[in-house]
């Protein structure tokens, strides 16, 4: 289990590099648009420090961002994502976004933070039950 | 510039230890009471990855965290505080809380995201214009 970043959205995009990268002094990593998801992801961190990141995520449709919408939630990165969410479910915890994709799933905190936990190196074949569970509440 | 850890405020200790420790697989690396602050902070980490905690904010007066104030802040280390700040401000960013003791400041993001910047080692010997300059706003 790996810690691998907080998402924080955004809502300029420029005025938010602005302030992380050059006033605050966060390194850019990398950046991913997606045309088909109309949004923008930031990678940054400390210089030096790259395993600790920042996600910027700009959605390209405007957002209004109160009530804490704007703070995402922590990733992390397990061995075997459907081991781990099965380990969770034995321990009553809902996966609010099952792994269909053997990939990605997400569960809340008590307080409903929001946890992303991501599959290692590529994403696992799709099996069952994963593949036809239906996701639970948001996330 | 160093990531220190990403901080959430906890409604319920126990119940959050229960998820974050027992289910979610973190340790707990430190925990801190305070009697006079009436708040206990947990820090924890994937087994391994200690440098990238997750600090637990119980205050024990029971708040209710609606719109996201159970998010707290990201937080980073610093080398001289008031050389960090004094740059900050010399690009137009103002500084909530400024160091009055040499050790602690906040800012905020253009999405108000908090973000916390602690001295590195020892605080710093107090000095103006920081040790008078006061609050603004919250953070």
């Amino acid at each position: 289990m790996k810690y691998l970043h907080t998402m924080v959205r955004v809502s300029d995009l420029e005025a938010s590099l602005d302030f992380y990268a050059r006033k605050l002094g966060l390194k850019e990593l990398g950046r991913t648009e997606s045309e088909k998801g109309r949004f923008t992801l930031v990678f940054l961190a400390p210089p030096g420090n790259e395993s600790a990141q920042v996600e910027l995520t700009y959605n390209w449709d405007p957002e209004v961002y109160t009530g804490g919408r704007n703070f995402g939630h922590l990733a992390y990165e397990v061995d075997d994502v459907y081991a781990f969410c099965q380990g969770l479910m034995d321990k009553g915890v809902v996966i609010n976004r099952p792994p269909r994709d053997g990939r990605m799933a997400f569960i809340r905190s008590p307080d409903n933070i929001s946890i992303e936990l991501l599959q290692k190196g590529a994403a696992l074949p799709r099996q069952e039950p994963w593949a036809s569970m239906p996701n639970t509440g948001v996330w």
